[in-house]
């Protein structure tokens, strides 16, 4: 499987973990609705600032993010 | 310190504890010396598939390169 998709799902995973919309998520992470759905997706090709704000918007430790 | 800075320093930090040259990891890598070497000193804000190539160029997990 591919970095972007592991990633994606590893994103998912941690949302739903916290019961968190994809909405809210966007919100906390500063980016669009759209492109949080696309990146979960395996669609996008976030950069590390992004991945950055994900984490943060998440609440958790960028690592958790790349586990397999 | 910031995430880029972080991922750089792992990066060096995987390298020499495989005796890799920048020269070595950037061929192994696909990407170009001194890309290589901005990414390692924080300056550049690689993507997913950098990531990658980078993990696969060093033979390691890409959660290696996210380790506090």
């Amino acid at each position: 499987m591919e970095l972007r998709e592991k990633f994606g799902l590893n994103v998912r995973r941690s949302r739903k973990a916290k019961r968190m919309t994809i909405e809210v998520l966007a919100h906390q992470s500063e980016l669009s609705y759209s492109y949080v759905g696309e990146i979960e997706r395996g669609l996008r090709n976030p950069t590390l600032d992004v991945v950055e704000a994900l984490a943060r918007g998440l609440g958790i430790d960028v690592a958790t993010l790349f586990e397999s």
